[in-house]
């Protein structure tokens, strides 16, 4: 089950609403005989691949997967048919899917004689704070998954007094952020940063080459994106969210499961602000400017018992820096 | 080695300018025979507690000490006599003592017949970078070992829009707070704290109860104090430091060994730019305020390039805060 959870990490079709699941087969004496995870859009599921792999290992075998498996047409057919065809004898798995059209496998493979578990309360933590949470968040909330990055220095600063911001943090942190880059589906700045900064917003590798997978990227304000921003690009890949409400612009991103809002300090505050931020990525740089810009502006916040507050899952040294991921703390 | 140097954590004496040291003996079968640790102004030397408690028992045995033993008369009289007349056969110390006066002890020893040896390197820093710091600073710089501290948002505040300051951090950063004050010697704030605050800069237990070593308690700026400010209190350890020069404000404090600056932003953004900030201690609250006060102003820097920068020694979360120290990066 941990290796199902693991390989769907890699899976490549996270721009799609299809959710990003992992599946391992094992033959009848318990050895792994196919392994999947989702392919891009229009390819097969998860199960579908590791049934393929498994061929006639998978008869009388376990098909272990992340998210209960499909029981509707969709453009794949259903994935119960094909566990049912394959002859798979007992399906283990940690998440219901929570989508009504696709919902019922475990009951449909139930009737066909299949010896159907849910994955103990572990695997399933596993499974939902995992390649999941995205695509499990926009189909329990109808919007995407929304994580705030941004790099500071001791004193809260995102640029020094000058305006120079390049580069707070060092290479281990970069790495980090163009690793982040590439899982995400859209990174929105403000035209405030596309302006002082003209990033180009690509995933990129250390030697500075585009990664294969690239996010859409996005500028969101009233001001228009000049012809000759980097952020353009040439690759089409590129989208003006000509509004200032957090919200509306989540809608014109359309059917897309993570977004992450790079800054600078009014779009992050302005997203603190409509409580429309699930998790927060800090790279933290320990040195002092003591001058220049902060990392959040207008919040809506006058005092300090209505700060936005978060709960720290994750602390890392990354070279010089700390990293620390969070997620909004509830009452 | 490792228990002398734990041992020393305890010493009380750390406000004189006696070193915090920790001394072992063990018997010659290698069995602990005695502890010590430095005693508080006039009282014994770590090694003289030690010997005493192991008595006889010291005969023919060894003397683990973090500081080489004293050779002059000081005081308490040298702590190598005292180790030669109890029969000790062996001394390891950790650092040697820099004081020019208190020097030769090994010397002396060795003479007497004793075998001498240094620790080895792991010990040596252990002891360096535990209690004997500070004491070892001031030795060989002749000013003494300043640590900053603060406690920040996420965005750097350490105060909201409103001013409202309290509290940031949580009741775990709080007590750790209150734990350091009881280590130091001096608290220094700014005139500004001291007037937005009001505060009593006293240790306590977590009851409220005020601790039994406490801190001189100093504040620094032209603007008076009035007669009424919680931070005078009612013990006789209070000062205030008329100048603005952070250097002149160490001199002022004279033979100390360890000063503790708790902001706020401008007086912790002096320090910096004068270079006389020798460790960094961060309580981050994963909290956003989007306005009020950053923890830093005015600290000689205009561009990225010109930042303080620092080294993370240690990264522990205290309940729902980070907690980081550092110390200067060299070059
Ligand atoms: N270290 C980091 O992580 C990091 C990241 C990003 C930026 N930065 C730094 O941040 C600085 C730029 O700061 P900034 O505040 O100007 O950038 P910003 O937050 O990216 O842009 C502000 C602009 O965004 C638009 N906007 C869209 N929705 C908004 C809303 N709800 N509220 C307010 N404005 C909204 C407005 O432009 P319109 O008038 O067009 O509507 C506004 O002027 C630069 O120095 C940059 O280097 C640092
Ligand atoms: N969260 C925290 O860790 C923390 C800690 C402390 C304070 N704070 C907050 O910080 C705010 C106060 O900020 P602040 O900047 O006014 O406080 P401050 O830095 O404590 O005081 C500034 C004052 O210190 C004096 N001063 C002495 N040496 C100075 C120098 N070299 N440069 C500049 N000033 C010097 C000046 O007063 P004279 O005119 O008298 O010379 C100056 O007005 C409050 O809201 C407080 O709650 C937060």
């Amino acid at each position: 089950m941990a290796d199902a959870i693991r390989l769907s990490r890699s899976a490549s079709g996270v721009s799609t609403p299809n959710p990003p699941v992992g599946a391992v087969v094992l033959d009848p004496a318990g050895d792994v005989a196919g392994r999947g995870a989702t392919e891009a859009p229009g390819g097969r599921h998860a199960e579908v691949v590791a049934l393929d792999e498994a061929g006639e290992r998978a008869r009388g075998g376990t098909l272990l997967v992340t998210l209960e498996p499909c029981d509707h047409q969709g453009r794949t057919g259903p994935c119960t048919s094909r566990a049912l065809a394959a002859g798979i004898a007992r399906v283990v798995y940690a998440v219901r899917d929570p989508n009504p059209l696709a919902a019922g496998g475990s009951e449909t493979l139930r009737r066909a004689g299949v010896d159907v578990a849910r994955a103990d309360d572990d695997e399933v933590t596993a499974a939902e704070q995992g390649p999941l949470r995205a695509w499990l968040h926009r189909q329990r909330s109808g919007r995407p998954y929304v994580t705030w990055k941004y790099a500071a220095t001791l004193d809260g600063r995102v640029a020094a007094a000058d305006g120079t911001s390049r580069w707070i943090t060092g290479p281990e942190s970069r790495r980090h952020v163009h690793g982040r880059r590439q899982e995400i589906d859209v990174i929105v700045v403000g035209s405030g940063t596309r302006a002082a900064d003209d990033p180009s917003l690509t995933a990129r590798s250390d030697d500075g080459s585009p990664t294969r997978r690239q996010p859409l990227r996005a500028v969101m304000g009233l001001t228009d994106v000049p012809r000759d921003a980097s952020v353009r690009g040439t690759d089409g890949r590129f989208r003006h969210l000509a509004t200032r409400d957090p919200a509306e612009a989540l809608a014109l991103l359309g059917d897309v499961q993570h977004v992450l809002v790079e800054g600078g300090p009014r779009l992050a505050g302005a997203f603190l602000a409509a409580g429309l931020v699930d998790e927060v990525e800090a790279y933290l740089a320990p040195i002092v400017l003591g001058a220049g810009r902060s990392a959040v502006e207008e919040a809506g916040v006058d005092t300090l018992g209505g700060a936005h507050g978060f709960e720290v899952r994750e602390t890392t040294t990354m070279g010089h820096d700390v990293y620390l991921r969070m997620t909004p703390r509830t009452a």
